[in-house]
């Protein structure tokens, strides 16, 4: 027997079915016409903008990395919940355009911009935050022949990082913005040049879901904002001090104290030095946003049993969702939350590996775990699937095609 | 400094670029129009294939996986070369579909068949390789339903394993095929049905280098396929013995000495058992045959210093090669087979890392690799691209899509 990631809370059965947005899951498959189905709740999010704008300090503003999950009614509806948001590419400026969204509020971070996708992004009047010495050149001289002033932040490779994140991106060599050491430098160029210079942008991890750890990064954030600030002789307009706000997904795992962070940049923000005093300080979030907010359901197709054990196939898997698959970025393969979701009231009766359907055996979704006894035609959910599954996951594998998306 | 895997024989260069059929990596790029860009050689197949024919048994057929490539020229050349191909999904149906191919030369293998899927294979006279008790009993449903006498053979869970192979399919608990013991009872009610039995499919593992091993497995296969041929009471018409022939990614990989190969199963064929005596002998390769026929190319963007290392940028990346990002299946990191495709005639120079354009740690395509110098426009090539590439990778995400793809 392995341990299940635990359930986001206050998931419930109606009629023993798994409830989402009031009604059993059987009901928006339905909807849906089909499996395997991603469903995203509206109320989620926006109880989760709501809890986390409680604990925050007014003054902060709250960005989605629309990496997380970019379905274009999710994206449309978190981009009224937003203050900004942070797009990675040309093609996700486009999915932004398309929402109607004010692309003044949007900023672009990325290590491999195009050109093509530098002067989009200019002509758009969207804030780049540049990662290099080289896309800064690139940059200004694609805004001189546009004949536009550019909206340009500097990304900074600081020399910390953001301790117990699942992905380091700052502190020591990295693809990611340019050393804290050189960027005061870039900044008197930019100002220079003339640009609409709009600040840092400084992220250092993701996944975290330490308070101490979070609290100590954006300490760090904020003196490392000022001593470059200093260094180069500017205040500074706009601060995006990253992001980091991990969600619970594996067995042990406890949610991110909020409060505590809150409370803490509460108290640094009573005692910002004149760099900052006036700028406006932005976290950038994607996946603790929207990532609790989904499920995926996919159904049995087949229960077998093989040499005492028992599997479960479903007509989901990886395709949909690489990282619960434990292939994405996990060296030891845990246990996402995953659930019988037609028999969400019942008790735990076997132990059973849940599989998917594709012919490779890292096709796993949950491994020996505790569950109702199922049968062909069972729905099973997997949670937390809402942030880095159906645009983070290889669904042409196998002649599979996407899921369906559905937000309730 | 750390190695860079082997590049496939014979590549060179004219004028300097990396050579494809002939031509420079440059001419393929312009043809394409675009970066990134999959180039798979059509005269590199065909070699591939004429090379293992030559080494094989006259009597052996090759069957082709197409969930290695299924990219629609591609698929179109391979099936003019190759004896049968193998689907794992409806979706594969369609595309061996639409070039023409005999079904009655299709096999479909795949623990999660959906009821639609096994109708519409069932219907075109493509055989099931079943996977389950319970899917043979959907599978016979069906075919009383349509009232069409349906192609069945069973896949086998094998008592051993292809030892050394990449992935494991075969020995102990598997979600694939029936585990040996319960194969006979399931081939007589197969027969008993009055169904066309197609005889056995036994796969036990992939991506295996070590020819001895391959010719262990080979042999436990053909000694397991009589086992239970005698125990069921039938001569087999069919084996499909699977294929775990592998190619090199990593350092120190070497070629599989397939001579050897070819040999032991020569020896074996003389001498097989009456239950094998008539029987249509397969194996049945993806990988082999197609993945050192394609090269990945992506330029060059950025070119980048951080507290002393040197990254090239490039506009590829994780989202068309999630395997040599070293996030597909792998548990540490190494790097597969990569060169400065416009400087390839060109001695290494420096030492540098090599990443994609997405915005996480995880999009590296080589690390620390000692290459000749490059510069921004450059183009990069990953070798060994021809198979689990495009279709296996997470080509959305970050809103980047599809690289190109050419067969040449």
């Amino acid at each position: 027997m392995k341990p299940l990631g635990p359930i986001p809370a206050s998931y419930a059965a109606i009629g023993g079915e798994l409830a989402i947005a009031g009604k059993p899951v059987s009901h928006w498959v339905e909807q849906a016409g089909r499996t395997p189905l991603f469903v995203y709740s509206r109320d989620r999010i926006a109880q989760r903008f709501e809890m986390l704008r409680a604990a925050m300090p007014d003054r902060l503003k709250i960005n989605y990395a629309i990496k997380a999950n970019s379905f274009d009614p999710l994206l449309s509806f978190v981009s009224t919940l937003a203050d900004g948001l942070d797009i990675a590419s040309g093609g996700e400026l486009e999915m932004v355009r398309a929402t109607g969204f004010d692309l003044g509020r949007v900023s672009f971070a990325g290590p491999g911009k195009r050109d093509l996708e530098l002067e989009a992004a200019i002509a758009a009047g969207v804030t780049l935050n540049l990662e290099s010495e080289a896309e800064a050149g690139r940059a200004l001289a694609i805004a001189e022949r546009l004949g536009v002033t550019p909206r340009l932040a500097v990304r900074v490779n600081p020399d910390f990082e953001l301790k117990g994140s699942g992905m380091k991106m700052g502190g020591g060599p990295k693809p990611f913005g340019i050393d804290a050491a050189r960027v005061p430098a870039l900044v008197r160029q930019i100002v220079a040049a003339g640009c609409d210079f709009r600040g840092l942008h400084i992220f250092t991890g993701s996944q975290a879901l330490s308070a101490e750890a979070v609290i100590d990064m954006q300490a760090k954030v904020l003196d490392c904002a000022h001593r470059i600030a200093v260094d180069a002789g500017v205040t500074l307009p706009k601060l995006n001090m990253g992001g980091g706000f991990g969600i619970p997904y594996f067995p042990g795992d406890e949610p991110l104290d909020i409060a505590a962070v809150g409370a803490a940049l509460e108290e640094r923000f009573r005692d910002l030095p004149e760099t900052l005093a006036d700028a406006e300080l932005f976290i950038e979030l994607g996946r603790y946003l929207v990532g609790e907010a989904g499920v995926y359901l996919t159904r049995i197709v087949d229960r077998k049993e093989s040499y005492g054990e028992t599997y479960l196939v479903t007509d989901g898997g990886l395709h949909h969702q690489l990282a619960a698959s434990g292939n994405f970025g996990t060296v030891v393969r845990r246990n996402y939350p995953v659930a019988i979701a037609s028999r969400f009231a019942a008790e735990p009766a076997e132990e059973a590996n849940v599989v998917g359907c594709l012919c490779t055996p890292l096709d796993r979704l949950a491994d020996k775990a505790h569950l109702p006894r199922a049968e062909v035609g069972d729905l099973v959910a997997v949670f937390c699937a809402g942030a880095y599954g159906a645009s983070a996951s290889p669904s042409a594998f196998l002649g599979q095609g996407p899921a369906a998306e559905m937000l309730v």
